[in-house]
């Protein structure tokens, strides 16, 4: 079979493989959507996971199952299905402590275009069928669905991690497809004020219609002091970090008030470490929180997050910006988001309708 | 001054009372909206309270100071303020506790129309007005700030005792203005389907305009079978009880799953006893958590839940059927409240814009 | 093989079965110590679980693994390990969502003689073997550690139901096996002053040696009553129930404060309902929290339960009063169980050292 | 009245002052029992708070009520009273929040020798006294009691804040009183194996005394590199940060399992910043929590962690290696503390028995 694969470090393009093998649990699955992802880009061009040589890149689908194993009880051949990007070992102890996502170590429930092929071919494998996947509903929209295996789970994490209750403010750090659904989420946890921290106009626009009450620019001076400035010095309740870098914890550190949560989702790619100012920490004792997570994955998060769309809860559909039709689109697709015009927010993949 | 009592059970009157004294932590104030509630119909007609003699009634209400202590840092006579309901002692052990409502014993933080006189007067006395009053943002209407004392916390907390999740299908039993407000809260916790069980017109139309998506009617069947009919027998993820009676946790613990909460926020008002079915509810072991409490008040929450308005997050002015103009307008209210017409859902008494 | 069985409802006996199958990821195990449970008690003579025919009973033991399937990855034949009584499928929906006891439908982690044969048989299978069985520490003590299955689980959720915190006091109501280790739980959840209910000498004994400060007697007037006597009439933070009967919730409610917790870990076998009283219950507005869960079964609960003992928390051990050696001594340790003279708190089976 | 001040910084001695005046919510009680803490000596001789001219130092004290306000319900002048570091405002929206020690601002709650007076005194001043101070039990111990006010609640906070659950292997760096504590708190929330880290010979034999299961010296080795050979590599499943400096950051990240939790009590009082390591920190998204927060204060909780000294679950007495006697012992006490004699670990002073 056919796929596009990360050929070693900086190299992508079309392979040969053989069509992977379905162990008892497990299903093959064939993408009738995929889309890229930043990490895609990270991976391949930056070298954030190290050398890779021909790896299938790709983690977002939707798809078609081609084969059951035996012990698989809930899918057959022919059911459409949301394949999300983390699929873990849910007998592990990790799962069983509540961090699946952790299964068989840090980040290990991350399996595709990481640790195995991706999903950027003719047909990937997809272990635990009736854990990991789920039914795409009747009349989803592909371009809403393709959205649920990565960009809504992780936006909507940031917003758990940082545990928005009714009225917080909150400030978004970032406003990409992850952070414009952390703007979404934190509306749909009760936030009142919500700060977007970005530029880009349609995302801004989009955030706007999300959601985000205040529009926060990285040109008009410091991120923390304009937000403190527009909180009259309290600062927000809340932080979620959906964008930036390094640096970016100190300036959310500074934006919170005492008792705030931060939640960071986003994959902090360079650096040896993350510095937090010792003062504005209330040396070390001002209860300003720092969670960060890989997003959960699983049937029954998608599921849950699924409904939010068929409820008309959450638009996602809106953040594609770019759409390619048929198999060979992945190329052009992903080479969209390693140049990132200035009007891309997520570009989709449609293979079939 | 001049105040609308419960004169005895089952009368009510206007009466003449000195003007409260204020104490040092202690504000005055004067009424500008008020708002009947249901339960000061349970207080006099049904003697929810016991005896009460020549006691003002109301606590819903928002004011303009009048007095303030010596102690008060906060807020100066002329200052426009939301009064909560629930007016808990911030420093009983209760409210340290993280149980401000039962400061001084069960119940014991509502204080208004069953400790003391309420609001329906021309001056009303609030403790510790620090921890208690909020001033009332610019700008904010009046129907939907009146709403804040009472209606938006008390179906907000119902929400919260549910412990609603991203994507969670949810059932609001009640669909008065508490329960049009659950509705809405559900939303604002990130419920997908709501089940929205009632059966007036224009709740119903103002529950669809909230977020339910699935309107129940006791008239069609025992709401439980409706309700797992509707749910492939799985049934909902939570219940928040706004209505209904004692039999109402019977069947809000059958359209339950394992691992559901039921959040109560229903004034229980007659009866010896609540039934939970044993099966139904695992024999024991189903974790089918029950939980019912009293709205919290205080300052913080009044502030927060006042930019859900501010934000546009909630329109709980929606909610608002009849209006009258003027503080003789309390008693015309009061009896509307009593008769229930049809087409009520919450009526206001504006009494300065 | 053998088997020691329910043939009937109110009929036990020893019975031949075909060894069973062990499927890709389950392990085929043979006991090296087993216990007899209440539940088995109730499932032959109460018909707590309704008819059953010839169904293997028993779900407390400690084996060695006899086979395991192909895609087993930590366990081989050989290995000593742990069994617990709850062994759900951990890729369900149910697991997913925190709830594994309910995996496959409301308590139906629970398999072990009650949806499959048990354990007091020549050999048994345990679905999940990854998943559902742990290691038995090197030298840990048959009987401390045949403890694990269900006793010290059961006993330690009921703490866990009710949220104990630092320097709660609370009520413990029954003091069998699962009430000692309920009342050892609270210890070791901070729990100051701990009031254990029930009357038996050796049961009263144990109980002050795993850390109850006062004993409460049935015998000597109302539980709730005696308890609030003891507090200043303030009752108790949190409450436990490990025996009792239905009319047992009715006392626990009302020995609780407002913003308590119950925590329900008995069997509810007989009746038709529960009954909460209103008043006592705050109106349904007190946040007096009822919770009732099944054991969270699966290995990673028995690996952290056994570390208990192994560095020396709790010492189940001192529970077993009565110890029969060799397989046959299932039939007299089930009907000393059925009988419980007056001096048993737990038996047990050694069949292989 | 006399009091031992900081008269600038680097330097201290007695003073006259002024007998503080009584607020209609105050108390002014006289000292009976005082130790000076670490943060005393940060105070005069590192600058931490910054400048301070003859403010009176201490913070940890037991009294007798020697006059209260006008508005004070609860205490009345001779009651003996546990009077907590931190004293938060309750009626402010951050103890609303839940983090009443950042009443008024970051760190805000505390308030003897900080923002005012501190307790080595004659007499000091006790802001809301209802809301802050507790009864002494009746025959508790002055050298038990006098650990409530500081080192009891820090420690404890420690174990809240890494969220301990039953099995936990928790990691306590650090091992003076504070850390002490920690270990006795992380086994009365369950855990099972504690590791210890620290060297000095009476804290080593006092933490295993305490429930320490294994002792970790930085003199062998790193401590996260000697705790992961310990744990198979698999790191514990929390961190209490007792001790140690901004660097104590990185090893904690490093010897903690994802889904793992770090609380910090340790106060930092230098350098500009705390590192994490973003690899060992799973590139953002490895779950590992870092809380640090300052010890809540306030009646309940003394009352609270009374309790489990009176009954028996800790044994803070064994911490005092130095006592002296009469109020004249301050000087010696805090010189004592200053200059950390091999055998310290706290000191106290009784001034009355």
């Amino acid at each position: 079979m056919k796929g596009y694969a990360m050929l070693s470090l900086g190299k992508t393009g079309w392979i040969e493989k053989e069509k992977p093998a379905c162990g008892p649990l497990d299903a093959i699955v064939r993408p009738i959507a995929i889309a890229p992802c930043t990490s895609d880009i990270h991976t391949v061009w930056s070298g954030a996971l190290g050398e890779r040589k021909d790896m299938i890149l790709g983690h977002e689908s939707i798809g078609i199952v081609d084969e059951v194993g035996s012990l698989v009880r809930d899918f057959s051949p022919g059911d459409k299905v949301i394949v999300p990007a983390i699929t873990p070992d849910w007998n592990s102890v990790e799962a069983q402590s509540g961090y699946s996502m952790h299964s068989g170590g840090m980040l290990a429930g991350w399996k595709f275009s990481n640790f195995k092929d991706g999903v950027f071919a003719e047909f990937y494998h997809v272990n635990d069928a009736d854990g990991n996947l789920a039914l795409l509903p009747e009349g989803m929209e592909l371009r809403a669905a393709c959205m649920l295996c990565d960009m809504i789970p992780t936006g909507f994490h940031g917003a758990e991690l940082a545990d928005i209750q009714y009225g917080d403010e909150v400030a978004v750090i970032g406003i990409g497809p992850v952070g414009l659904m952390s703007v979404a989420a934190s509306v749909l946890k009760g936030a009142s004020r919500v700060f977007a921290v970005g530029t880009r106009p349609n995302c801004v626009a989009l955030a706007k219609e999300f959601g985000a009450t205040d529009i926060i620019s990285y040109r008009e001076g410091a991120i923390d002091e304009q937000i403190l400035e527009k909180t009259s010095k309290k600062g927000v309740d809340k932080v979620i970090i959906a964008g930036g870098d390094n640096d970016t914890f100190a300036e959310a550190v500074r934006m919170l008030k005492p008792g705030g949560k931060i939640g960071n989702v986003n994959y902090l790619g360079e650096g040896e470490s993350i510095s937090i100012p010792r003062v504005d920490w209330g040396v070390g004792m001002g209860h300003k929180s720092i969670n960060g997570g890989l997003m959960p994955g699983g049937r029954l998060r998608m599921e849950k997050l699924a409904k939010l769309i068929s409820t008309g809860r959450i638009h996602p559909e809106k953040m594609v910006t770019h759409e390619f039709r048929g198999f060979d689109g992945i190329e052009q697709a992903l080479m969209l988001m390693k140049d990132k015009p200035k009007d891309l927010i997520k570009p989709i993949v449609i293979i079939e309708d």
